[in-house]
């Protein structure tokens, strides 16, 4: 299952070379990761609620094409593993246009409150990754 | 009293207009305020740690030339006014040639840990602004 | 005329205060003259297009409640003022349940290519401030 | 050779998890390389006058332990290959203890103003990666 999500890109975005600066697409992967979970149902924020934090612990990105200024870049988001203490997003940007301007993934733990890495619950890992899990 | 920090602008900071972004001054006057508090002897941390924080309820930047990428930004900070649940700095950008790239302010509040306004204690305000207390 | 746009906090604009930072609510003005400007039919890029650049003078933001993480604030935007070589305007923000946030405006000068002072167009006046110049 | 350079955790680099926000690292790890090609002799204000851009192909960075507000961070870089039209940089990041918090790496292509592959020259080898290079 893959979400779409839309990002507007603004000046604030943009650096001195004319196009996004390489640390903004971090920020469009968590738009991209957080529409993803409201969109299976279960918002970010209702996870921590819950007590459970998903800490990024890598994250990577490949440039490819750069996003500009008022670019309406599409953020594709997909969880690529979510099983034990560990979720894998993936991520794909694009244009209006179609192409490809770059693709990444983020790793994260599950902890609780303490800090303490704890299992994903069936229900979350459900909501994640329908698809990994479909006797859920 | 005058405190000088600087900042050294990275791309980061730049936008597609080959100038810093306007938002990015309120950073540089983060810097400015924290390095000015460190300087007086009490860190912001510092005054967390005691329960008390001093949240933004105004800011102000007049933008009169361009920072650039690669510029050694100076930041001259000083407390305009600190007086019962109220502190006010006041702020200079400056160039390496000397040029005045912008001139702004900030207000805070204080406020406990539960949001409730409280006056600055003698000594905070001692720190923050010693000429106007001689007496303290 | 007010145009409405919307922003979804995400982490990247939070601070530890658990609250929107101060510097990220000037990125929600810009995303908020962007969609005005939209909206009249003339989006600040078609302005770059023309020659013309409208750099920001002065920014002042009244910071009346935290935004917070997830929240879906609005920027309300208008017009202050189009005339000569300046525009001014200005911006209320709010939460979904419409409590104010924040409310500021910004300063914009009118240059050409080579940094110059050039006067607002009448269609540029036209679409920032339609209702300034009835008979336009 | 390892260049260390240092950045003060500031309110706007962290978020409502209390630790600086993921996408902030990239900023440092422009800071560590800005700093480590000036410590070499050749700021990269100078490489793009000489007609050479260096952007980044790709981004990756591991956390190991979260920076928090006021950490003096020290970014730890080395150029890790330099050959053809690429280069590739190294990062750490400490704490003040020394601890580590997080270790990535940047890839950048090396590209003419008309945005073409162009290989790196004999000196900027030189500059990058000196080790690499013994006999230039």
């Amino acid at each position: 299952m893959v979400i779409s999500s839309t990002c507007r890109v603004i000046y604030g975005d943009t650096d001195n070379m004319g196009v996004v600066y390489y640390g903004q697409y971090l920020r469009f992967f968590e738009v991209g990761r957080n529409e993803y979970m409201r969109a299976r149902g279960l918002p970010y924020r209702e996870v921590e609620r819950r007590g459970l934090i998903l800490p990024v612990t890598e994250a990577r990105c490949r440039y490819l094409r750069p996003a500009r200024y008022d670019d309406l870049v599409t953020v594709e988001t997909w969880v690529e593993r979510a099983r034990g203490a560990r979720v894998v997003f993936g991520y794909r940007l694009r244009n209006e246009g179609g192409d490809l301007l770059a693709e990444g993934h983020t790793e994260h733990g599950s902890v609780n409150r303490d800090g303490r890495p704890v299992r994903l619950s069936p229900d979350l890992i459900e909501a994640l990754a329908p698809e990994e899990n479909p006797a859920a």
